[in-house]
This record gives C-alpha cells, sequence and structure tokens, in this order.
C-alpha cells in the first residue's frame, strides 16, 4: 500500500469518527447540567459540522468521493459514554464530570489522527490539504482545553456532592 | 453514582487498557523496521509494564483489587492496528508510518484518561495516587514526543516508496 492510499483510509477513518461525533453531540449537551459545558457541547457541534465540511474539501481536493469507514474506536468511546450516562446519571455534577472525560477522549482521538493526517499530507506535499486539517486540530486542541478548564469548576463539585 | 465510584471505574478502565496494550506491543515492535522505532516501541513495553505496577498502587492505596474493566475504545486502536498490519504490510516504510500512527492513537487515549484521573484523584484529594498516575502521564507523553521525532524520518521514506 502507498502512503497516499493509507493517508485517503485514514482520512476516511477520522469522517467517519466526526460524523459520529456530529450524531453524539446532542445527546451528550442534553445530558449535561452545567451552562458552560452545555455551551461548549453546543458550540462544538457547530464547529464539527464545519469541520465535517473541511474533511469534503478535502476529498474534493484528492478528487475522491466523500466516504467513511467504520471506525471502531470512536464506536468504543461512544460506547462508553452512553454507559457512563446510564450509570452515573445522577447526581448531575458526577456526570457532568463523566461527561466532560467523554468528551476529552474524542477530542484526544481526534489530535492523534489530524496529527498523523497532517504529517503525512506534509511528506505528500499536500499544502492546500494541511491548511484545512491543521485548522480541524486546531479547534480539537481548542475544544480540549475548554474542557479542562470547565472541570475546574466541575470537579470540586463533584467531589462534594459525591 | 460518587466521583469516588466513577474514578475506581475509570482506572479499571485504563488498567485494562495497559494490559491489552502489554500485549500488543511486542507485535507491534517484531511488525516495527526502523530500528528506532523497534527500539522505542520496546522501551515502551517496559515502562507500560511499570505503568501497570503503578496502577496496581492505586488499586492497593484505595484498599481495591486490582481489577480491569473491559475497554471497548482501546479493542477499536488494537484493532485497527491489526487490519492496518493486513492492509499496509509493505512497503516497511508505510507500515511503519501506520505503526507509528497506531502508536499515537494509543498514547492519546491514555493521556486522556490520565489527565482525567488526575484531576479527579486532585480534587478527591488522594495526593499518593496523583503522584503515580502523573507518572505514568509523564511516560505517555514522552513516547508520543517520541513517536513524532521517529515520524520525522519514516514520514519522507514512506512517501519515496510510496
Amino acid at each position: 500500500m502507498k502512503l497516499d492510499a493509507l493517508f485517503l483510509d485514514t482520512l476516511k477513518d477520522i469522517y467517519f469518527a466526526e460524523r459520529q461525533i456530529l450524531k453524539a453531540l446532542p445527546k451528550m449537551t442534553k445530558a449535561a447540567q452545567e451552562p458552560k459545558l452545555k455551551e461548549g457541547f453546543t458550540a462544538h457541534r457547530e464547529e464539527t459540522q464545519g469541520q465535517v465540511e473541511r474533511l469534503q474539501q478535502v476529498f474534493e481536493i484528492l478528487g475522491k468521493r466523500a466516504q467513511g469507514k467504520t471506525c471502531e474506536t470512536i464506536h468504543g468511546i461512544i460506547e462508553e459514554c452512553e454507559e457512563l450516562l446510564e450509570k452515573a446519571a445522577e447526581p448531575s455534577a458526577v456526570r457532568d464530570a463523566g461527561l466532560i472525560a467523554c468528551g476529552q477522549a474524542v477530542e484526544h482521538y481526534e489530535m492523534a489522527r489530524y496529527g498523523t493526517l497532517i504529517a503525512w499530507a506534509g511528506v505528500l506535499d499536500k499544502k492546500d490539504v494541511v491548511a484545512l486539517l491543521q485548522a480541524n486540530l486546531d479547534q480539537e486542541k481548542k475544544a480540549d482545553t475548554l474542557l479542562t478548564q470547565i472541570a475546574g469548576s466541575v470537579n470540586p463539585a463533584a467531589a462534594k456532592v459525591g
């Protein structure tokens, strides 16, 4: 397999993952109690929509059809999140702490994948692609930092009620 | 559910994940062609053994039996890695580039989980636990940085042969 084929394969993986996250975020938003967390998830859903569109542009630049490929990792993360919402439904501060953990697992997976894709696009000399992927990576990093900030108030509250 | 119960649950998740990685690393080491990558995986296997032992110490401090809990995310990451080794078996430089991507997905998952566990242990006032988890997190971050460095020589080689 050539590196550009492996690149395309990994692109399909993250494209699938982003669309799964797009579906999962409204459920996470609904479950979140802390207003900042609710807002954060809502804003990140909009960002994720933009990220999906950027990935579609990447497929277009490559002259390929935008197509996902089942990503078992994102299925695993979302499954763990759903399990959390069942078992840690109450109190809400603990649920919020768990939701932040889920969100950060998602962000880290995306950071790993975009990091790889950007490195590969670089050596494959696809500058336009690098810029699009970098825009997505920057948003994921910011989303992760925001979740860490929100955890700064959610976690102490969760420790008190728990 | 109390935050300390959610903490224990997440600890079981990463304990399971670390032991799965311990099993997967020899296969990744064997598949790696680039000597630095082979060495990196070998060294990280030894580190992972130490991390498992630190997690066992955390269970001990908490007065709980060291016990894993199926982590679907790590199953997903390892499954994607095995799939890669099948479809991108040759040329070896592309396989190495893919192995680095697998390794970085693992590291990022662990970083997310340790980050969460450290934050929770902090608010739950478990300082000894924080120190042990922080030691693991520091190693994961270093392993991720090392993989990025190795990618700096592997990726251009993969682009040439591919």
